[in-house]
């Protein structure tokens, strides 16, 4: 697959609020965009950092996936999302080389982007996105 | 501070090699160069992804911090590093700031890096490195 850069690292936070005085106020990021992922019940935060954001995740339910990921390992990074030219055939590819896959295609995410994850057995540990940009 | 970039990613694994599959055969990552870090008691490995580096690290002595990491947490993302300007400054602002510092000054990292960590207690569960490019 064609991998371009790193997309996002995507960091589990108890509260968006709590975070910002140190991504702004000591690391002197900028954040550029709050939006909640209704289906992913949690609300994000975004900062850039060169080619890379940092995506803060929030979640708005307890039953979320980062919820449940926080009351097992506590706060921290949750994911690495890498940006690839085309999602689907990454996808497949991954598949038939032995990944076991989280999205076997392509769905909505934050920002516009389509995105898949693979699951982090496969992956050495790391909960890993693919994700590709709307033409 | 001024942060530029996102240097690297460091990320625990038991193996570099076991993980070579993955990042080289799967994502397409290519392996430029290994290193040991004999006061770290790591092996490393970096791979280019746009302007960001991921860093694996394999323990070479069970008493090495990323051994107990291990240990404890599982293979996964070990630490984030930003670059910055002014390493020092920067980390004089921190502290200033509240942030409790691992290192008090620059210390030298791989590939010839002036590098110093602040404390996940401070940052939001986040080991979190700062690290400086030799002019």
């Amino acid at each position: 697959m064609k991998i371009t850069h790193i997309e996002h690292i995507g960091i589990a936070v108890k509260s968006i609020e709590e975070q910002l005085p140190y991504y702004e106020g000591v690391l002197g990021l900028k954040c550029y965009n709050i939006e909640t992922v209704e289906d992913q019940k949690v609300k994000t935060a975004f900062f850039k950092v060169g080619q890379t954001k940092i995506e803060l995740l929030e979640p708005t339910d307890e039953e979320s996936t980062v919820a449940k990921f926080i009351e097992k390992r506590g706060e921290g990074v949750h994911h690495i999302a890498y940006a690839t030219e085309n999602l689907n055939e990454s996808l497949e590819e991954a598949e038939s080389k032995g990944i076991r896959l989280i999205d076997k295609q392509g769905r909505p995410g934050a920002e516009g982007l389509s995105i898949a994850f693979l699951h982090p057995k496969s992956t050495g540990g790391v909960l890993t996105e693919l994700c590709e940009h709307p033409q």
